[in-house]
């Protein structure tokens, strides 16, 4: 594994392994774009890039643009160390860990933004945040041309973005959604769990334990409409003391289009997000659950 | 000369051409992004590309999201035979000529904007005008993948406004910005030359004529101050009875901030561009001069 920290080092690092020598053939390259702290969630998007791809692509950077005032951005957790030996262990090629200064030599005055989608969700409680990751993801885009992009579901508001910015702007790559991996216990894998108190991390298991039951309940034929679903898991989730709800919406998927209390999840064309944002503390969490066009109508 | 009218041709042809067979060296790509009704000045532009590049991409393509309501989209002049003929003679490899729904199969959500360079001059005059000429660019740059892109000097604040997208973005192509050219009498080329009356025309003429005597005027100690070179070029203007001023602007280039009325033209330390627009009935023609710091210098 090749470890890089600039442009041009990037750049050429790609471009000398990106041809088979002698057939002309290109390779695929395969990209993981995260800011670090690795997980097992991160780990799966690297097995995914190397069974896809011939040469695996990951970045580490913690991204300021997408940060707000007040947010972790300083203190969000980070470990060099450790993430260049979850690297190695799964695979991948070339590293890229770039500084601020090396993604934004100068204050960038160009932004991305998608209308439409990020007004919703994370994007209504986390202003700017979005412009920041189109931004970002754009600018690593065009550095690496990568043919595939790897992104987990857990941020699915963001691989919504993402895809909608990639077919607006013809951007040539594939962008790959993958599963949402959980502890043994449930909790959605983040690197913001180490922030968790044992309290709250023990709290926070009501997220996937609301998404699961709702998903059973839905299953069950015991919720119908929108509304139902939404009130079954607020409800779940003010049952434990130290959650605050920063949202629970259910929304169309990919467009997330909100949806009225009274329509019947079975009447809906397209697939639906339920989604959650909640506070344990100072760390907010978000989860989320699909429903497949298929699996509603096979249920329902 | 190959014409292709959609992105998957575009591409196919462009994949097949980039490689030199047999010897795994990548051809370079020079392109020409333009509204079509070409002239002399695009001639010019495809020249460049053809020193300077081996496979040549003209595009041909008024894009609509430029255009503000009660602007010239639907009457832009549009001549494809000829400008078919004019693409032939100068060498041109690949003619794209897309479609507004090859571009924007679905509503464009994504808009990439450039903050700060364009909310003076056009920007000011045209507002989301530079949004529009950001955007497609971006998805032009991302289907034709080009190593240099060409634009004329006519348009200054479009090619400062790329330039900065492109470092920002960090976009793999080299921008080159090409010298304004003109008709024998001075008038800058331009599509929408075609549409001034012979009166018009002949007045038009005020603008060059203003540019090149106050050159004259700075190169002989006659004006000294911005605020100085702003009035002449404005009192040449008013002088004919059909110029209706628009802007007359005095920045730095490429970064286009503002200057004090007072500055001394050989203090500022970064070139400076006397940038014109003018309505002659309602026909808007725009044109500058760069002064460029050494040429300041030696002549102050």
């Amino acid at each position: 594994m090749m470890i890089v920290r600039d442009v041009q080092q990037l750049r050429a690092a790609l471009a000398s392994r990106r041809r088979a020598p002698g057939t002309g053939i290109e390779k695929k390259v395969g990209f993981v774009p995260t800011m670090g702290y690795l997980h097992e969630g991160h780990a799966s998007l690297m097995r995914a890039a190397r069974e896809q791809s011939d040469i695996v692509v990951l970045s580490i950077f913690v991204n300021p643009i997408q940060f707000g005032p007040g947010e972790d951005f300083e203190s969000y957790p980070r470990d060099e160390e450790r993430d260049a030996a979850v690297a190695r262990r799964e695979g991948v090629d070339i590293l890229f860990i770039p500084t601020v200064e090396v993604m934004y030599p100068q204050p960038t005055r160009t932004k991305i933004r998608v209308s439409g989608l990020t007004d919703r969700l994370c994007g209504a409680s986390r202003p700017g945040h979005f412009d920041g990751v189109t931004t970002v993801v754009a600018k690593l885009f065009n550095m690496v041309q990568p043919d595939y992009a790897f992104f987990g579901m857990k941020d699915a508001q963001q691989v919504a973005v993402l895809q909608q910015m990639v077919t607006d702007l013809n951007i040539n790559v594939q962008i790959v959604p993958c599963p949402i991996v959980r502890e043994h216990d449930g909790l959605a894998l983040s690197s913001r769990n180490v922030y968790l108190s044992e309290e709250e991390r023990e709290q926070a298991l009501v997220l996937s334990r609301s998404l699961r039951e709702a998903h059973e309940g839905i299953s069950q034929g015991q919720m119908a409409t929108v509304g139902e679903l939404r009130s079954f898991l607020e409800a779940g989730i003010t049952s434990v003391p130290l959650a605050r709800i920063d949202y629970v919406e259910i929304l169309t998927f990919p467009s997330l289009q909100p949806l009225k209390a009274e329509e019947r999840l079975d009447d809906i064309k397209e697939d639906v997000i339920a989604a959650l944002a909640v506070f344990f503390g100072k760390t907010r969490l978000i989860d989320n659950m699909r429903l497949e066009k298929a699996e509603v109508l096979s249920h329902v």
